[in-house]
């Protein structure tokens, strides 16, 4: 490990292990189903600690994915993107031993997979209820209604609920902003019950990180689908959903110059490796946050510009001072979910590897 | 391809070639030796194109792309980031065949590396000619200097120039301010040949796309080494580097929603297949430009948003109207080389597969 070759993605067991064991008892706790979302581990193996939680079902982003944790034995999953007319062969593949949740907004395709689809798939309504992405828009209730009616006069497709990513709340910066931002989301939510009610037994399942870790009432709501909590990372602590020392990945880099004039490292760990994701903080733009070996925030540290290959680290003088080219620094990542993805696969302190979908068939 | 299940990175060959032989055909008008940056196609058959055109000595940005090349019958690489003292043992087994040239800016590793060495590879001393990342400030000559002497009197290190990319031309909008911009490195740059004066025979190796496809004047330099003129893409449009119509690559990404309020499309393509580089246009932030099936610009589009997987791409009404969803759309990336890295793969539109150094071993 001392000898870095390449930037290394490092998973902290013990945190990533709380970040779930939270979620699951906050979720039980408040009595909803909790079906995780895995697009930001995309572990079959961290998909083993959520099990030994009791999760029985999980959230992916796509086919792919879907496929993946199918393998690994789980029996429910939803496919939370926008469903694409023709994954039919791979849906009817995959509905044949799995239960398979799909998300529908465009009433046109329902004739399309109706007469595709060979078993029985369940399709939630994606709502739009403020972040502006996928999904029919909250307010848009004929529509709603129409769609609706239209799964349910299908044969193939069984009408299971709603589904709603609150994405806007990652515009907030603080506990407050995410709990007024969800709040209001979760109203213009859970107002369809009402536009809904001929139809029985609709599930109201509700996504995103920061209200899931934040709310404490989720009241009109059946069940939650976060992901990114499992590690969550340097826009989640922006945000205010967690502390850095919830972070489970930190990104550990070889220093291959020390720039004497600026006191700045030069690491391996670009874009390719982080992804360009950044945030600001005090007028500065961040793309990580330099931690000890304690994985404790470096006070005075900038990780300033990061382009393909290189990152640009500003570092204390006393620091400075004591790294030699040839060791490496650690980094928190701002967005877990694209760190890992272009990673692909995590190494464990005490040195064993663990899987990610998007592994790579060569190094780095 | 019409029925497309997940996004796929399509390579116009016609225009690649084209790319390709216009800077090889400059090079040697300007009786410069030209060493191309293989870090934005990463691609053993693409790489076939620059033989063609005679090449015989590439670039690449890591040790793992080093290998790659040299399994293709490569001679002559330069690996043009910091060299890590702990490449040794791939570094030793790569010089047994190949020509090897590494970057060095720091004094303290000459003497490691000359000891554990066993054949002789050649080095650049990296220069930072303004774009602050890394090597050594042009103007700290005497250090420059300290580093050739300490270089020529090592056994297993060859001095064989002076590299420097000046990324600060990224800064530019136009074709003007990177003739300024260029200029003004390429004199600090060159003026160190009278520093080094002492030194014969040696090589200065200039990269960068922008300079490399709008100067016609590089007194001083001996080499050239730019990788993203290959391609291209919208961010070196907006520099002033090429026109759109010089663009090479494109993901094709299934409109899988249609967002009918604001005629705005919902498609399969996001962080993790564009990566989240962005360009900024008329206050508007752009992840990507809208083209039709002859790669034209759809005028009044407008790539507004990426997220893991989905993107939001704003369309003329006439244009809303006649997609379907099940649709494809065509999209130029903003940055070239992170979009193939992170694609893993090309497809041509005659329907062959070309490879990519970071292929994955999973759909996505």
């Amino acid at each position: 490990m001392e000898h870095l070759t390449s930037p290394r993605l490092v998973l902290h067991e013990q945190r990533c292990r709380q970040n779930i064991k939270a979620m699951c008892d906050k979720a039980k706790r408040l009595d909803l189903k909790f079906r995780p979302h895995f697009k930001t581990h995309q572990s079959q193996m961290i998909g083993e600690w959520f099990k030994e939680e009791g999760i029985d079902a999980i959230t992916v982003s796509s086919i792919g994915m879907a496929n993946y944790f199918a393998e690994a034995g789980w029996k429910e999953i939803t496919i939370a993107f926008p469903v694409n007319i023709y994954w039919v062969d791979q849906l009817n593949t995959l509905s044949k031993k799995t239960e398979l949740n799909i998300l529908i907004s465009d009433i046109e395709i329902v004739d399309r997979l109706d007469a595709d689809l060979q078993f029985t798939v369940n399709a939630y309504i994606e709502i739009d209820s403020g972040s502006d992405r996928s999904g029919l828009k909250f307010h848009a209730t004929e529509k709603i209604e129409r769609l609706a009616g239209k799964i349910q006069k299908s044969n193939k497709i069984n009408l299971k609920g709603c589904y709603s990513h609150a994405g806007h709340t990652y515009g907030a910066r603080s506990k407050t902003e995410i709990e007024q931002i969800a709040n209001e989301g979760l109203k213009n939510f859970t107002a369809l019950r009402n536009v809904l009610s001929s139809h029985a037994g609709l599930e109201f399942c509700w996504g995103d990180t920061p209200s899931c870790s934040i709310l404490e009432n989720f009241e009109g709501i059946g069940a939650i689908s976060a992901g990114n909590f499992v590690f969550y990372d340097v826009m989640q602590n922006n945000i205010g959903s967690c502390g850095l020392d919830q972070v489970a990945v930190a990104l550990y880099c070889p220093v291959v110059s020390k720039k004497e004039e600026s006191k700045e490292l030069c690491i391996h760990g670009g874009a390719i490796h982080f992804s360009k994701d950044q945030v600001q903080v005090d007028g500065k733009t961040l793309f990580g946050q330099l931690v000890d070996e304690n994985w404790q925030p470096v006070e005075g540290s900038h990780i300033r510009a990061l382009s393909q290959e290189h990152g640009i680290v500003k570092v204390p003088d006393a620091l400075f001072s004591k790294v030699n080219v040839g060791d490496f620094i650690i980094i928190l990542p701002v967005h877990s979910c694209l760190t890992a993805q272009a990673m692909g696969m995590y190494y464990t302190n005490d040195g064993h590897n663990i899987d990610h979908y998007a592994q790579k068939s060569r190094p780095d």
